[in-house]
């Protein structure tokens, strides 16, 4: 019951065989748990069961939000989006249910068109590549890749991605964009900081339309008395005059229903501008009964807040379940993990001691719990390392994931023996 | 006051005259209506209104409607689309607000990777061709000119396009596919044969994948007691053995609320699992919640069949008015123009006496009525005879409407005036 990186072989073997009894009594529980998807708990939807019973969805300028047109989303949307990304209204395009399908329109938009700035289509010359912060977001990879650009990994660090790689990288002119998750990044938690965010907006790239798909997935998500702060990428884009290079994101799918609830993006009014007409094509309008639905229930910023908090007195003790147990566990065996403790989002990133996540997660799964499959936080699915585990506290009760939080320690354990054996 | 196509020169230049003094009679009104698009009125939105006070959202298999997951859809909407359809539940994907938008999606995916059946993308080879029945819906035609294809004029019949020159055309293997409103079409309110149909689905096409994109707009949008039927062109196609020919489309934005229903669509379980398969990067899920609250607000086929039957106690006499008052007032002039007479839908087509249709669209906008642009029902914007104009009859109020229809007769009397004294 020493530091395991301390132990002989014999001593490792006694404890791997005494983990994997304990390991055997969670399988005989025949646990089912699902800590793979940041999916908010039944209770959390509750808290937005009043939204559904809005019924008065007249616009204060006269638009019945019930009928077609105003591609561009109901004013009183466009404006509460504007107020929740920092951007102007006309800045804003209030669209349908998934930010993750504006990230997709915009980059096939690109890859088809190009952007405002963009002297061709980005699919048109040589074979575009784009900058995968990791470890990340599984779905942006996935949208960049499907389109057959190069995804090329920057090391993710707890200021942001490291810009010293960053500014290197976009000296290539086919290098035409990063993704972004600022704010209590997926997985780690981990904020943007300011020196980040300005270096991101100022560095000099070789693309003339390089852009930065700012997801600001978590940007009201706080779990803390001391939450993070991002600065505002359009803000600091404009201050150093490359004003188009950025698309901010956001959803109000982890505030009210997931996949049921409503998505924006903020960019320059030109960039806006331009993309909105090539919207035209591709639909009348968006869901304007939804974006009123939420406007009306919402309000303002100081209602989202509000309503934010009630997510928090929910989430905020299943974080601290599953850190204390993390540390509980684990403290005895030295060194093998660790973990990140954000101040708000939706995941935890567990380190394994290398060569141990995807054991890890094979173990867990056979105990009946699954979790996001070691690796799919990095571009093409794989961590170098085959360390990274990203833990989703939000959806099980929390008696489960007390569960589930004890055994993820026990197979991180006889993962780690195991490959301290193979090592002797 | 006789046939204005007898009259001499003296005759024409007087009624013209008096048709200009009723003209700014009506100029002097200050009109302003719009009978441009196929828009429901708010006394039909009203319909509805008690389907947002469904705060259920369980189904039937547990699956709550208010978290992610589901891709293809509730599995109750997959029935209710698939009933109204003709089509089995896993031949149905259930998506987001807009058939337009579905229809993109997949002319993108085609044009991008192909179809099920594709050799090649669509945009990989020789410039694509798109078959466009005409006059037809715009919007279908600007999809395909969006993306580059060559556009084939069909002429519509009163049975749907005509058949031999699609059969000949289908010849070319750069033809990909068609463009087809099958019941109550846009413009003209016709309803395929069962010959039409059959010969759709049986034709030997080059293209292997050549796809008839089949927009069931207005399956349910009855509006006399003589409804048409239109064949299942899945079925048809199935029989001929072209069963993955067929990509059918619906939805339900003129049963509750324009632009904030749900679409479908469904074809062949290949081609649904190939189109699901692709849109996985796309986005999580759609949103299951307006899935489930239009099931459980319409029911079934019979409850669908009743609410249609409150929008055409609401519709009928609109449409009758537009009929009555183009039969009283043009009358006397001969045959200057004629126009379609539909079961259902949500137009009416009046062809003008050729090279008028545009000025008599230019004169209704000078005294205050917009209609929809002439030409746009043509591909390119372009009526070769200059003759068509889409009359939207559904969204004015039954007085704002006679008045605009009498307006236009006016305007029609003018543009042939005038274009007869051309003429002469």
């Amino acid at each position: 019951m020493a530091n395991y990186l301390a132990l002989d072989r014999e001593q490792l073997e006694q404890e791997l065989q005494a983990q994997r009894a304990v390991f055997e009594g969670y399988v005989k529980q025949g646990l089912k748990l699902d800590m793979s998807r940041g999916k908010p708990a039944k209770d959390q939807l509750e808290l937005s069961v009043d939204m559904l019973k809005i019924t008065d969805l007249m616009g204060d300028s006269g638009i019945d939000a019930r009928n077609y047109g105003n591609l561009a989303g109901m004013p009183e949307a466009r404006r509460f989006f504007g107020d929740m990304l920092g951007a102007k209204p006309e800045e804003v395009f209030v669209g349908g249910n998934s930010s993750l399908n504006m990230m997709f329109c915009v980059i096939d938009l690109a890859y088809r068109v190009g952007l405002a700035d963009s002297p061709a289509a980005w699919g048109s010359g040589a074979k575009p590549k784009f900058l995968c912060p990791a470890p990340g977001y599984d779905r942006h990879f996935r949208i960049t890749e499907y389109f057959g650009f190069d995804l090329l990994t920057v090391p993710m660090l707890p200021t942001g991605p490291d810009m010293d790689v960053v500014e290197k990288l976009v000296q290539d002119e086919t290098v035409k964009g990063i993704w972004c998750v600022p704010i209590y990044s997926n997985p780690d938690g981990y904020t943007y900081s300011d020196e980040t965010v300005k270096r991101l907006a100022a560095m000099k790239t070789a693309a003339p339309d390089f852009s930065i798909l700012w997801d600001n997935a978590y940007g009201v998500h706080h779990l803390t008395d001391t939450p993070d702060h991002v600065l505002n990428i359009l803000d600091e884009c404009c201050k150093a005059g490359n004003e188009d290079r950025a698309l901010m994101f956001c959803s109000l799918s982890k505030v009210t229903f997931p996949g049921a609830a409503v998505a924006a993006m903020a960019a320059s009014k030109k960039n806006i501008d331009f993309i909105l007409e090539h919207m035209f094509p591709m639909t009348i309008s968006f869901d304007k009964v939804n974006q009123m639905r939420h406007v009306k229930f919402l309000k303002d910023m100081d209602g989202l807040a509000a309503h934010m908090k009630k997510h928090r007195t929910l989430l905020e003790p299943k974080f601290r379940m599953v850190q204390d147990t993390l540390e509980r566990d684990l403290a005895e065996c030295g060194e093998i993990a660790h973990w990140t403790k954000p101040n708000g989002g939706y995941f935890i990133s567990v380190y394994t001691y290398p060569g141990c996540a995807k054991r890890t997660v094979e173990l867990c799964r056979e105990a009946g719990v699954v979790l996001t499959g070691a690796g799919a936080t990095y571009p093409y699915g794989i961590d170098p390392d085959d360390s990274n585990i990203r833990i989703a506290p939000t959806f099980p009760p929390i008696g489960e994931l007390e569960l589930a939080s004890r055994l993820l320690c026990v197979c991180i354990r006889i993962a780690t023996l195991e490959k301290l054996l193979q090592r002797q």
